[in-house]
C-alpha cells in the first residue's frame, strides 16, 4: 500500500487543462460562479469523472458530488473537493487544485484496480469565491444550514441575476436537498494562501483549524478645528488616539505572537481637509487568533485600549461590530489522520491554522473535516501570478491519497 | 485726545446691516467673491464712506481703497483694512469687520472734526477667501507681486468664470495699477479664528506675526496581503509606519509647545479593503511655528522620524511637499503701535500669532504691517455660527482708532 502513488504529471495537466477555460492574458484564470466558464469548467470536470465510472448528484445550490462507489456503499463516504470558482482576475490553484486532486486520487485507485470499503465522493461547492455573488462559500454555507435555500437561491449579481436564475441558466439547478448527509470524514487540499510554509521550505501544511476572525468599525469623534490658531492641548483630535490605539493592538498581536494577528485595511478622515483636525476616523479593524479564548482576550482589551486611549484625548468613540467568525477546530480524527499520511510519505510539514476562509470552516460545523495546504509562491493568491511547483502539487495530493484511503477502508 | 472712541453700536449696526447681503437662514453669510452679492455689498460700503467725504481708487484686480484725506497729502497713507468676501456658509465677522472697523474709525474722525495729519485708507482686498477663485488671498497676493496680473486675473471659478470677467460683469475692474504704493504703516483688525484670546478671557491680541506653515503629503509603500495567513513580522504595513510617525510628530510638536502645531487632517489606504495590509497610505502633514528656524527644525525632523519609522517597518516612503509658507514677522513699529494703544485703553492683551493666512501675510512683504485679533466665541470661524461680542468688537475698533489715528498725526 505505501507504494500506491498519485501521477503527478496527470494531475499537472488537468489543472493547465482546467485554467485555459476563463484562462487571462497573464495566465490567471476567470470562471466566476455560475458563468458559462463556470459552466464548461464544471462539465470537463464530470467528464472526467465519469470516465472512471463515478455517478453525480447535483443539489439545489449547485454543489455537486461526484460518487465513486466502495464495496459496502450502506456506509458513508469519504469526501474531498473544494471549488471550481475563481476571482475575476484569479489564479490556476485556489480551489481548482481540491477539486482536481480528488479526481486524482480516484483516478489512482481505479488505475489500480482499488475500490476500499467506503464510497469517495468529490464535492464541487457553488460560488466559494463570493466574487459574483456575495456572500462567499454560500454553497457549503446553505448546505451546512448557515444560511437557509431561499436566501442562498436568491442572492444576486451585480447585474441582479440571483443564484437561482444563473443555475438555471447553466443547467445546474439540482433537485438533491442542499442539506448534510452522513460522512465519513471530509478533506479539503488546497494552496495555503500565505507565505508560511515557502518561508519554512515545508511542502504540506496539516491544518488543525481555522482562525477565529473579529471585524470591527472604530469610529473616534473629536472637534473639527482650524489647523493654525488651536493650541494642541486644546484640541479633541481623534488622530491622537488612532496613532495610540494603533501602536498599541500591534503590540497586543506581539504579546500572542506569533499566531495572533492585527490588521487595518482602510481609514477614513472626515471632513477630511488638510488643514482641519478631523472631525471623525472610522478605522478598519481585523483581528484573528485560531484558539477562542485568546481572540475574545484580544477583543476585550482592544474595547479597553480604544476606551482609555479616548478617554485620554477626551474623544467619543464606538466600536462597531461588523462580522465575528468564530475559531474552528477541525476534527481530530481527520487531522490525525491527515499527520499520519504525510509522516508515513515522509514529507517535511507544519502544523499550522488557516488564515482564509474555506468551504471547510462551514462543513467542519456538520461532519468531521480537516484541511491540508501546500505553498503557494510568494503566497501570492487571489491574483493571476498565483503560482504552486508541480513537486508540491504531487506531494499534497498524495498525502490527500493516503489518508482518504486509511478511512475510506476502516469500517469503524 | 485720550478721550477719543469710536461708537460701538454704529458699527455693530453696519456689520448687522452688511450681514444681510447674502444673509443665510441660519444667521450666516454667503457673499463670495465677486458675486452679485458681493457688488451689493461693495456699493454699500462706497456709499457709506463717500457719506463722509472719501474718494475711491480701484485697481486692477478690483482691489478698492477708500481714502480720507490728510493735512499732508504727499505724505504716505495709513491704511487699514480687510476683506468682504465670505465663505458659502461663512460668517457675518471674518474679514468684514476689519473693513467695517476701518470705516468706523473714518467716521469717527469725521465727526470730531479731527483732520489727521496723514490721509487714511480703508483697503478692500479681493477674493482673500479662496472659495469661489483659488488661490485665497490672490487680490493682495497680485499687489504684492506674489502673483502677476495676468495669472490673477485669469483664475476662474468651477463654472469656468474667469476673475476678469467676474469683475468686469459687476463693474469693479478697475484701472488703477495693482501694486504696492507707498504706505507709513497698515493695520488689520480681524477676528482670532481660533481659542486663544476666549480661554485667555483677553479681549485683544496684539499679533505679532504669523506661524510658518508646510504641507506635506506622506506617501508610506508596503506590501498588500492577506489580513489571515501573513505572519505579523513578516508583514510591510504602511499602518506600523504611520501609527509611529504621527505619535513622534505630537511628541515633536509638545517638544517646541506651546507655538508648534501638528496636525492631521486627512489620509487614505490603498486599496481600502478590510482584510487587507494596505499597499499603500497618503497621510496629509501640516507643521506650524511662529519661528521660522524652528519650523526649519521640525522639518528636518519630520523627515528624519519618517525615514527611521520606514527603515524600521521596511517600508518604502515619499514625502511631497505640496505648500511652504515662510512664518512672516510683523513690522516691529506696527506692532509696538499697537501695543502702545491697547494699553492706552488699558484692555487686557496676550502677544500672538496668527495661525490662519490674512491679507496682512501679503502687504507684510511690501510695506509696514501688523494685525490685531479680538475673541471669537469657541474660536469657531468659516461657519454660520460665527459670532464675536459687541464689547470685544468695540475694543478693537479702539485699539485700532488709537494706533491709527498716532501713526496718522506722525510726519517720520
Amino acid at each position: 500500500m505505501s507504494v500506491l502513488a498519485i501521477n503527478g504529471e496527470r494531475l499537472w495537466s488537468t489543472l493547465m487543462e482546467m485554467a485555459q477555460i476563463g484562462g487571462t492574458a497573464k495566465g490567471g484564470c476567470n470562471r466566476q460562479a455560475l458563468t458559462d466558464e463556470d459552466k464548461i469548467g464544471r462539465e470537463l470536470f464530470i467528464g472526467w469523472c465519469k470516465d472512471i465510472g463515478c455517478t453525480l448528484r447535483v443539489d439545489q445550490m449547485g454543489n455537486m458530488f461526484l460518487r465513486m462507489a466502495g464495496q459496502d456503499n450502506s456506509l458513508a463516504p469519504v469526501i474531498t473537493g473544494s471549488h471550481l470558482d475563481t476571482q475575476p482576475t484569479g489564479g490556476k490553484f485556489d480551489g481548482v487544485y481540491g477539486v482536481l486532486a480528488g479526481l486524482e486520487v480516484l483516478r489512482t485507485l481505479h488505475d489500480a484496480g482499488i475500490t476500499p470499503l467506503r464510497p469517495i465522493e468529490v464535492a464541487v461547492w457553488t460560488n466559494e469565491e463570493g466574487a459574483r455573488f456575495s456572500p462567499a462559500m454560500v454553497g457549503s454555507g446553505v448546505w451546512c444550514g448557515e444560511f437557509d435555500l431561499e436566501y442562498g437561491l436568491s442572492r444576486t449579481d451585480k447585474q441582479g441575476v440571483s443564484i437561482k436564475e444563473a443555475l438555471e441558466k447553466i443547467g445546474f439547478l439540482g433537485d438533491e436537498p442542499c442539506k448534510p448527509f452522513p460522512v465519513k470524514a471530509a478533506f479539503e487540499l488546497h494552496i495555503e494562501q500565505g507565505p508560511i510554509l515557502e518561508s519554512l521550505e515545508k511542502p504540506i501544511g496539516v491544518v488543525k483549524g481555522v482562525q477565529g476572525m473579529r471585524w470591527y468599525d472604530l469610529i473616534i469623534d473629536g472637534q473639527p478645528v482650524h489647523a493654525g490658531p488651536t493650541p494642541m492641548e486644546q484640541r479633541r483630535d481623534p488622530f491622537m488616539a488612532q496613532s495610540a490605539i494603533v501602536t498599541e493592538l500591534y503590540a497586543l498581536a506581539a504579546e500572542y505572537s506569533p499566531l495572533a494577528r492585527a490588521t487595518f485595511g482602510d481609514i477614513k478622515a472626515e471632513p477630511g481637509s488638510r488643514n482641519t483636525v478631523p472631525a471623525r476616523i472610522t478605522l478598519a479593524v481585523d483581528l484573528r487568533h485560531p484558539d477562542q479564548t485568546i481572540l475574545d482576550e484580544m477583543d476585550a482589551k482592544f474595547r479597553e485600549i480604544a476606551k482609555n486611549a479616548c478617554e485620554k484625548f477626551n474623544l467619543d468613540f464606538e466600536i462597531k461590530d461588523e462580522w465575528n467568525s468564530p475559531a474552528v477546530e477541525f476534527d481530530k480524527t481527520c487531522v490525525d489522520a491527515m499527520r499520519e499520511s504525510v509522516q508515513e510519505k515522509g514529507y517535511a510539514f507544519e502544523e499550522m491554522f488557516s488564515g482564509a476562509g474555506h468551504d471547510s470552516v462551514y462543513t467542519s460545523r456538520v461532519i468531521p473535516t480537516s484541511m491540508i495546504f501546500i505553498p503557494c509562491e510568494k503566497g501570492i493568491s487571489h491574483n493571476e501570478a498565483e503560482n504552486a511547483t508541480p513537486e508540491d502539487i504531487e506531494a499534497g495530493c498524495n498525502v490527500l491519497l493516503g489518508a482518504m484511503l486509511k478511512v475510506a477502508n476502516s469500517a469503524e
